[in-house]
């Protein structure tokens, strides 16, 4: 029988709501915070590791099946009250499953790249949703891996994770502060680096050539890419304007991008 | 020297707030509430009927350009306090720039269509931030106009306005709420009425050909399109597998389905 855990004041708890709520604290814990019946499973079912598992009475009857896989490989286990939980959701109804998770240790950074791609690189990107709605795009599509540089937004938030739909824990994910310098290193290694920007003096993403090893890279929501990471890149695409494409939001261009990234490396495979 | 409105109870506000919260009260009114400077100038550009301007002094002297346009065609014009302001706002910290506007008093709808479209349709497409979404991309990738059917969310509400980045203003609109027998009207008047499904049977997005009068059809962001729509229409499409396509969400996946659309009638074109 689990520990049960009722007040909102337990230590327990509080910890979980400063990692729900604190990239400072998830880093110097090395530890995330999920919520959701679905999410928590995912996480487990992709070999994260679930160091805490808490759910409510009520969600252990109602998600029994997402409840399963997670009690197979969670460290410890709580039960919680309505209060607790209650506390530690984001919503107003919450489904009461809730994971502390494991950051993975080994950061990766693009020396590890070991794959011709494709890769996704997100630059300065600062939005929790666009971020999330990103990987989960990134994913569905086949991209390979996502490259996080500059300064992007902590991808272990719960938005971030909630918009994802757990691609977070599928998808390698590399980790660069420096893109330029580490795009430079990939270009020496034969990578095409395709850098995309809104100029319709760039290459039409119609008319790229993604059948070599890539990486599509995709900046900031207002600024986009930054001039050195520009420059680095070894060619400069662009979604050719049919209406106002100049005025799509980030997370719509990106699919756009990557479809055709996709679609071209795809080529006599019959779509 | 325009009327100054100090409490947040004055009816003009109270009023004000009930549009922005109110479906019911919006549609019994026709009026809608806008917010933050871009969008009330947008409006105003765009031919919006601005039936009141509300603006704080301090967005007068920092919107000052965006203002100008707003208070050339707004039939009446307040200037509003702090509290006011904050009352009106969704935000935080608000701009301090809002309007009111008035609905087309002519709804239009399918038996309207006057020209090939391209159209985008979506049917019961609930959540304001896909709507708002994929309104954007729509008129973003040049789809000439959209048709709401069955029960969509209100493309008035501020949320949906805020996302779809003002193309409610520009856009065509056309209201159906029995979309199976427009679209057998549709399809007698040599339109292509193409379902979107998530189904491996379906015609591969990229086989199509959109070259000729046309309505794409994305349906509900849980349950698709209804068993009676997808019936209606002459043909239906899919996004060829990558990844895992079918885990896309809504709107990424109707930005690459309008990509589609645009890219193939756009054919010759230099594409």
């Amino acid at each position: 029988m689990p520990e049960i855990i009722l007040s909102r004041r337990n230590e327990i708890i509080q910890s979980a709501i400063r990692l729900s709520g604190s990239a400072d604290y998830r880093r110097e814990r090395g530890l995330y915070f999920l919520e959701g019946a679905r999410l928590c499973s995912d996480a487990a079912c992709s070999g994260v590791a679930v160091q805490k598992l808490l759910y409510t009475e009520r969600a252990g009857e109602k998600y029994a099946k997402y409840l399963s896989s997670v009690l197979k490989t969670a460290r410890e286990v709580y039960l919680v009250g309505p209060q607790a939980a209650q506390a530690l959701s984001c919503t107003k109804s919450p489904q009461g499953i809730f994971c502390v998770c494991e950051m993975p240790r080994k950061i990766q950074h693009i020396a590890d790249l070991n794959r011709s791609g494709p890769y996704l690189a997100l630059e300065n990107l600062q939005d929790p949703a666009n971020m999330g709605t990103i990987l989960r795009t990134a994913e569905a599509l086949g991209v390979y891996g996502v490259i996080l540089g500059g300064s992007c937004c902590d991808i272990y938030s719960p938005k971030v994770l909630r918009a994802s739909m757990g691609a977070v824990f599928r998808m390698p994910v590399f980790v660069e502060e420096n893109l330029p310098s580490a795009f430079l290193g990939l270009n020496r290694r034969g990578f095409l680096t395709a850098a995309a920007v809104p100029d319709s003096d760039a290459l039409p993403v119609t008319k790229m050539n993604f059948s070599v090893p890539c990486v599509l890279t995709v900046g900031n929501e207002g600024n986009g890419l930054t001039e050195e990471t520009r420059k680095a890149c070894s060619v400069q695409v662009t979604i050719p304007m049919l209406g106002r494409a100049e005025s799509l939001n980030a997370s719509a261009a990106a699919a756009v991008l990557i479809w055709e990234m996709m679609r071209n490396r795809a080529g006599g495979a019959g779509l």
